[in-house]
């Protein structure tokens, strides 16, 4: 484990926060998942599925490449809404620029977190393979991987509502709730269905 | 982000494996509640709190240098099982000396992704109280920190159901099988109330 990522994400600093953590969450779903697939090939047992695992393989690996970039890119979309939080609001002039800053920077703080959902759903469509098609010796693995996927996006949306509520384009701000909501309910609902499958056949 | 405990994590490589990623995922809930914390001490508002957030700071780093041993412990105990599962079973003499390396290995494999609920568990109460006290700015952040912790409970349970699965003690077997729905429903439980009121307040 890095701890010294996990120490700066514990302190009060502005990057990382929590968004950095979330696309990190989906980081470890994909790995998860990537090592159930790498249980399944090269098995007798399982040689019907190989070619679509290797294939499985290398799209989380890519996915889980992109969600890393997302953990930087989320500090680079936060560190300008700190700033304008923490700019002057005295006079006019100074609450006018501030809300200029803050309104740019807001827009950024609901996007990336929106791709780190985006992301974290093509990573759920994975695992949904695996949990149908992976090792079964592997298979509480899979489900810890969608809980972690559930969790990550859950998490993403939060980011997404917060950020959303301050906009002042009401209609932009709707958008952005709409879409998240619905795309973090699509992920939690497949995510528990993966979840429940496991549950049933190891418990 | 640590890219090689990830790569590790990826691979078929016996160890870290699921029982560690949850403890990792632990601590990524428990130092986003820290960062609640450390966002919410020396600001006036929340003078009259500050003094339990400090201990609740002192808390959270201690379940986390915790959790952090535990990803350890968990590689540990899943070393002798993976041993156990590759020994030979030709004859009877192989088969008897490999069920009973499984079945010392399976009590350690039970039992440290079962402390690993438990930990997680008390650092759900800090981020309960961080949810009703800790700064409104943070607020994503916490409700973020319920969904991970949700999610490694959830993910150590199913490592604990495959496991006692294998026990010949069905007695024993069901006893860990109760113990980690318990915990795991009242984590659920507790963390899913945190999420829907953090929800309620940013959306």
């Amino acid at each position: 484990m890095d701890v010294q990522f996990i120490e700066d994400l514990a302190s009060s600093a502005p990057t990382p926060g929590g968004g950095g953590a979330c696309a990190c969450v989906g980081v470890l779903a994909s790995a998860l998942a990537s090592m159930v697939g790498n249980l399944t090939v090269g098995k007798a047992a399982y040689a019907q599925v190989e070619a679509d695992v290797y294939v499985v393989l290398e799209k989380l690996a890519a996915l889980r490449g992109r969600l890393l970039e997302l953990v930087d890119e989320d500090a680079r979309a936060f560190a300008p809404l700190a700033a304008a939080y923490k700019m002057p609001k005295a006079t006019d002039a100074e609450r006018a620029a501030k809300n200029a800053a803050l309104q740019e920077a807001l827009v950024g703080a609901c996007d990336v977190p929106y791709e780190i959902m985006e992301t974290v759903g093509r990573v759920v469509r994975h695992i949904d393979f695996l949990a149908a098609n992976g090792s079964r010796m592997a298979l509480s693995d899979v489900g810890a991987a969608a809980a972690f996927a559930r969790a990550a996006a859950d998490g993403a949306s939060l980011n997404i509502f917060i950020n959303a509520a301050s906009l002042d384009d009401e209609a932009q701000a709707q958008r952005y709730r709409d879409a998240a909501e619905a795309l973090a309910g699509r992920i939690r609902v497949k995510c528990d269905e993966i979840f429940a499958s496991v549950k049933d056949q190891v418990a």
